[in-house]
């Protein structure tokens, strides 16, 4: 619905029917509300700004992400900068701090057309899609990355977290482990899922029975996480091998081992999801499956504004894949 | 200048003045150019987006920083963000990547009016304000933090870099270090400046001759900067302290000693400003001058939007200095 259009339903001309939306004196109160009655009947989106930024295009893109102190999303967002920085467009960056909550309303917000399009990585605790639906059914170009919504018609762009999974888990076997323990946050994420799913077919494969204790659900509070890692580690049947999901879990199992006086590799061993810049100066070194974050955002950018320009077919789904690496360090020496 | 002022200058109605700015067809060309003539004449600043945004406010503030891999500027983000969350107030976040042109370009593209408000950070390359004044010429409230333009009548929010450049070097002197390297970069910036003359006066107060060899002025280019550190570490004349003044060049320092098989704290101790939050797993656990980054953020966001919502007084300009805390680890312990 175009306000041309609104205008040729109400019979007035365009320039009447755009002064009585931004509520100018020289129009009648009379007028105004059957503009305004019109409006809403035909679903005409009233807002000034919005139309604003329609006719001109904003060039500006919105990427939302649940936090920036964090070691993955600053390469990501350095990626996502110099595909912008080529197009000359801007990158507005919006944080939910893990909160569904604050996610919803961020789209909410972006709805009204201040941005030409979306990329997102979802918070932990996003479960329903409704709210990223609403923005789809807006006609605004929307890229997931990393923290994905599995069943949305949408590109994606991830690594491959099912068989790193696998080959982080295999890497502990390897290495003389026998009882693994696998720390995870937000088990709503597809990534959370996938990655779970290779550490519990790599055991199968390698016949080893699965123990639901030596699963831990973290959250993003690291006081409780490290408490649910100390009750685990204090354990008569702990574990002697560590697979953190995320980095800061890996981070957590630091802290408790050197709390407990348990040395790292010898009476446990650690590998993790992680882009940390010290992971190989830390005491010991860490182990790391890390991803390539900086092509993440070059690929999820160079994704959506394909869209934005529609230079690609409009209703073709993209999924990309970038592996990770392994990358063996002294947390997971063998004897 | 607003519309309504240049209206009356024209002697037109203010529909007309804004119709014929917005290039309409119900307006004739002749009059067009008369109107686009006078609002040059009288510097009117013709742009849709922006008087659109100036009427309604934008609601958005802008973060202009150099980067965000930096376990500094991530906890800065949250604090301004936490702010921003409770006036509703969206935060732009814009990068400049340390490069002078780039931050030039966003502050001309900042002047249109598309932000209510700006929060700045410097590029290490930034040496001249003329970018900076032409936002306040505008009326744009500008906030410093951090990397500050010291010359600048602005509100300023930093931590005590010159006390803390003191202490830093008064610690490595307690634990037994007689030659201190001091590693820096951006030489124009005023923390840089503060931080190395804390140095120096520490020497000076202690008797130690100052030894422009032990002084590193490091880049973004983090393999030059290794080559750098190499060089001093290699040579007859290499010192037993470093005091590096950001977070890089410490992880640059444990990456050359680990090459040079120099031993942490025996052969060399180590200090510098940093947020990092693995500094007390690293090998050997790192001896930190943490910054309130967090609290940084927040109370210049406080500022920003006192000047915004125009509660301060337009000309009082603040300055905060925030402390920072020395955290003693065992790269410094002495013998």
């Amino acid at each position: 619905m175009t306000l041309k259009e609104l205008a040729k339903e109400l019979n007035l001309s365009f320039s009447t029917v755009s002064k009585a939306l931004r509520d100018s004196h020289e129009i009648s109160i009379e007028t105004k509300n059957r503009v305004l009655a019109k409006a809403k009947a035909l679903n005409y989106q009233v807002n000034p700004l919005a139309s604003s930024l329609r006719k001109q295009k904003s060039k500006t893109i919105a990427v939302v992400i649940p936090e920036v102190v964090n070691d993955f999303f600053g390469p990501v967002i350095n990626g996502i900068e110099s595909i912008a920085q080529e197009k000359e467009y801007h990158v507005l960056i919006y944080l939910t701090h893990e909160d569904m909550q604050k996610e919803v309303a961020i789209t909410k917000l972006l709805q009204n057309g201040r941005v030409d399009g979306i990329m997102m990585s979802l918070s932990e605790q996003t479960s329903g899609t409704a709210h990223l639906e609403a923005l789809q059914e807006k006609g605004i170009p929307l890229v997931f990355f990393d923290r994905i919504a599995e069943q949305m018609d949408a590109p994606k762009v991830t690594t491959d977290d099912y068989n790193c999974g696998i080959k982080a888990t295999e890497h502990l076997l390897e290495n003389g482990c026998k009882r693994i323990a696998f720390l995870t946050i937000a088990p709503n994420l597809s990534i959370s899922n996938k990655r779970m799913n290779g550490y519990l077919d790599a055991l199968k494969k390698h016949n080893i029975m699965q123990d639901e204790g030596l699963i831990l659900y973290c959250t993003g509070d690291d006081h409780k996480n490290n408490e649910l890692i100390r009750s685990l580690f204090s354990s008569p049947k702990r574990p002697d091998g560590v697979f953190a999901s995320v980095e800061k879990l890996a981070i957590s199992t630091y802290a408790v081992c050197e709390e407990l006086n348990l040395q790292i590799p010898e009476d446990l061993k650690v590998i993790c999801f992680s882009n940390m810049q010290t992971a190989a100066f830390l005491n010991p070194s860490l182990s790391t499956i890390t991803q390539p974050a900086y092509e993440i955002g070059r690929e999820a950018a160079a994704i959506l504004f394909d869209l934005v320009e529609k230079k690609g077919q409009r209703g073709r789904i993209e999924k990309r894949v970038l592996n990770s690496t392994l990358v063996e360090r002294n947390s997971t020496k063998g004897r």
